[in-house]
């Protein structure tokens, strides 16, 4: 049973298992993190956002609606998916989803974005890699310095058990569809418990 | 006298001012704004870059280049120009030019930009407005706490005694044209200029 914040609740089938709930659920990992960072902005927790994709434009005209782009052509990005400002630090971090159900492909990360990744990690930023295990249900977070032992070890992947013991799992909610900010805050300020932001 | 960094010079007419060196080099004040922040990237300094500027899709097709936009509109962005990372912390701020002599328009910034300039300041980042005076041919830097105290203050403009007083001159150099790191150094890290990154 799912209880809404209005109080009105809604009954699943028990035989349901959470990871078949979120596969149906419809909504894609990353506007799941969109919501979350709404949510976080509106509560004025933390402000943190989605980067815009980069475009190269390779045409443009003026309409009656402003500078239309009439050709233009994605880029991969340079850095990561996510960055802002929390509790007065600098937070990074990457979404991914896999199939996978015990481990998450490396290929799926760009060279310069391992780069930036390095990066945050030396100029002493919070980052982490945030995968979506869609067939498990399951999000978990890892810090950047252990993707960088697996990359510099030169796995190919990262096992399911890395991100159990070096990682956190990450709690899923409906106002916050994932809670990640409870993972931060359990890694990363476990000492300061008690600090008003 | 210019003198590059490969030891050759360049011979300027003693007549010509610092401005007007400047509104006849031809590089737009992000432009060189990018290529500090490229410089400071490769010296490993800090990890700052541009962010994208949002648009809206509205008609894509598939192209043996990939994903082709046909037709796109550019959106006001919701947050500031720039943000990244240095010396551990979260930095934040808003390029603008102006042709003004003495003062800087607050029209040239939008509400939703203020907004998130006083959250940076709520959570505790480091924020800030960096304005070329064009026909001065010299860029300040002034703090989000200073730019909301104006804002708070309904005033229409920021005078540029406010820039000289409450902020400071920005240098300008051939390898960071837009040297803003320097001033960051003096404001913010003053009593730890021991400090290693």
């Amino acid at each position: 049973m799912i209880r809404y914040p209005n109080g009105k609740t809604q009954k699943t089938n028990k035989t349901e298992t959470v990871a078949a709930i979120y596969a149906n659920r419809g909504l894609s990992f990353e506007h799941e993190i969109n919501m979350s960072n709404e949510y976080y902005l509106r509560q004025n927790r933390a402000v943190i956002y989605k980067k815009a994709t980069p475009i190269k434009v390779v045409k443009m005209i003026q309409s009656k609606l402003g500078h239309c782009i009439q050709e233009a052509y994605f880029q991969a990005p340079s850095t990561t998916d996510y960055n802002g400002l929390y509790r007065g630090c600098y937070i990074d971090f990457e979404a991914k989803e896999t199939k996978n159900k015990t481990f998450f492909p490396l290929a799926n990360i760009h060279l310069h974005q391992i780069n930036h990744m390095r990066a945050i990690v030396e100029h002493k930023g919070i980052g982490f890699l945030l995968v979506y295990f869609k067939m498990l249900g399951l999000v978990y977070l890892l810090d950047y310095h252990h993707v960088m032992e697996i990359v510099d070890a030169k796995k190919a992947s990262i096992p399911l058990a890395i991100f159990q013991t070096k990682g956190q799992e990450v709690p899923q909610g409906y106002v916050a569809p994932i809670d990640y900010l409870k993972t931060v805050d359990a890694i990363y300020f476990k000492e300061k418990k008690e600090a008003i932001l």
